[in-house]
């Protein structure tokens, strides 16, 4: 019997309970000391250690099934929350901020040798992760996640009608956030999903703090630094508007990694990464062994 | 046991028969009335009404597997014959005539919340469709099917090469009709079949009246509609030429619909929607639903 | 049982000997008198004759598995080794002499009808094979392989700073060969595979002669040949950077076969041709059959 199994019998993205905490302990206990029955299984996957970083209207939560799944493998896993999301309630807050908090969290547990996996807005976390600690990390891997060019931002990545909608959404939020409608949500982040959960998902929604993802990031020593890279594209993922090649995951972003271990899996954005965690914890895992 | 089953027990493409009746009665009368045995398995999905409108040297037999499929999870589905094809022998029609048909259709039979389907060039007839009896339709689905742009034609959605080997072959028909040869047919529109399946489709084709492949359609008001929609693209389909990112049905043509709901599924263009239909019907549901 | 498995009973890509013969015999005898004891299995699929052509870096082990796969199926398969791979110890050749050796090994076998199946660099090759023996032919597969343009050079169809970082690992050579640094062979070549995978088939590479990957070749005869063509695309082929329309297995290459049979599998470049092989030889046969 596992820890998580212990205690969360009933485990699953809505009985999860929000780990984040203000001074960035690790989420996920799975450590070390972490032992589990059938070793001969285990065995079979190399083990790592990995931190999970969300992105944008997410929290930890969103990682729960695909930590769980790693974690029963033998892996060490780490989901830290970041200034903004989760449980902290200001908003106010600049992308420095959380790639810093990140950055803190691995040293502070002293990790070494780490997975770190990004997750949509978390590419660009990452990115500046990277920076701060080139020395702790293993590899890098992209989960549909944004890879930024040095001196761009988030918001670049979307055309300009999607960008003008968001802007007219932040400039009704009144406090510097960006709230998506469920129709769109529900047809563009979760369009693989039921309706039943496509709410579901959509009930953890928080608003996103704005600031962030209009930041120009300045990405030169990111684009020298030696880290292997790994780039997940999600082949269903509507949340990004096709039909322009100057736009997209994959190639337009991944492409920026240069050299990179490419893989692929089915899926769309949101539904997949939390109903079917074992799909893509394995793809994780396939991106991320030596 | 259903009516389908009753009444077709050696069910299949080739026994099917053609339900094409000059007044446009439905086509499969699986309504409000069909019962299936098993209520607790229809009560996984949500009960919808289909009209599916097949494409270009095709009738209404390119559906027959999707519509029992879709029937036996208790939708009501609906195939209904438009003028130049199936038993008409009148090849002289325009894309008004067709479009006004199939919405002519819907008005008599009374249908309301309907989920439009179209397959290839059906899916330049739901835009108009969609035009005519816009509060009828709970949302258009497209399955690798034409998504044209205000203005545009059928035949704009070919490469140069394309559509003046399509003039050649209208040229020597004699009658304004498009017959395809079979080694074209079978490399590009059946190239995942084996052999005795692409000729058993090809023995169903017949001449496609050329004039509405060539006919401009005004289709502003099909943009300002805000009705549902969503794009399956089925990745091997090869009748429009891979390599101008200019054409193709994704994301060049599916990317026009704006926001909508994405699907993928593994197929080409003719063989699959009629030999693998548990497996298109499953999307069709899944890009339906709300 | 089968010849094959009378011989090597633990057949894989490690046990395969190597077949290379400066004479260029038949290196699989699977011929006519090839007899399987489940006659009926064998029936089902049309017996076909395939000649199989192999990449750059790899030598006729790459094609062990799926010959194998093929040959249970009742097909008569060919390998041949050319110049400058396998057992030749001379680098020192031209792209006319590997075509031509090719276009002999099927003359001097007598061969009729034959499925000439390319992987990788192979493609550039059996484009010549088939301006040689055209009229021996029967259909040309390319599995994510090479389709130059008339003119063309394999060293083309990569970005200017991949021909770069192979002109300078070409330099440091000092006999004219290009050998891949095993840490790019791994991400880009084997990105699917376990490292364990990676290391067995990096450890049959040998330095390929460059001459032949910067010729200029002369197609002018291949593009008015009439033997059909098909198209295989492994989906995460991560040889050629993605991320520029202007390279790439398909659409970009796949798109001058002009009307050719299009068909689509998961896979990367050299490991699931091995490890896969009863998948690879599915759709080679689906790609083959009339």
């Amino acid at each position: 019997m596992t820890y998580l199994n212990e205690h969360y019998p009933n485990y699953g993205p809505s009985s999860w309970p929000n780990p984040y905490q203000p001074t960035y302990t690790p989420s996920y206990p799975l450590s070390p000391w972490y032992q589990d029955e059938d070793s001969s299984y285990r065995a079979k996957e190399q083990p790592l250690t990995f931190v999970l970083v969300h992105g944008a209207w997410a929290d930890t939560s969103f990682w729960a099934g695909i930590a769980s799944e790693l974690s029963k493998k033998g892996h060490t896993v780490y989901v830290p929350e970041f200034p903004g999301h989760g449980a902290d309630p200001n908003k106010n807050v600049t992308h420095a901020m959380m790639s810093k908090s990140i950055a803190d969290f691995i040293i502070s547990h002293n990790l070494h040798n780490v997975v770190l996996v990004a997750h949509s807005f978390g590419g660009t976390l990452i990115q500046k992760v990277a920076e701060l600690v080139p020395d702790r990390l293993k590899r890098l891997v992209f989960l549909n996640a944004f890879v930024l060019k040095d001196g761009g931002m988030a918001a670049d990545e979307f055309p300009p009608q999607a960008t003008e909608q968001f802007k007219q959404l932040v400039a009704s939020s009144k406090n510097n956030t960006l709230m998506l409608p469920f129709e769109l949500f529900r047809e563009t982040f979760t369009n693989l999903g039921t309706l039943e959960q496509a709410k579901r998902i959509y009930s953890k929604v928080s608003p996103e703090p704005a600031g962030p993802l209009f930041e120009k990031l300045d990405l030169k020593k990111f684009y020298s630094l030696p880290i292997p890279k790994s780039y997940i594209h999600i082949t269903e993922d509507n949340v990004i508007p096709f039909g322009d090649p100057n736009y997209g995951w994959h190639p337009h972003m991944s492409s920026r990694l240069g050299i990179f271990r490419f893989l692929q899996v089915h899926g769309d954005h949101m539904t997949t990464p939390q109903y079917e965690p074992k799909l893509i914890a394995a793809k994780i895992y396939e991106a991320s062994r030596d």
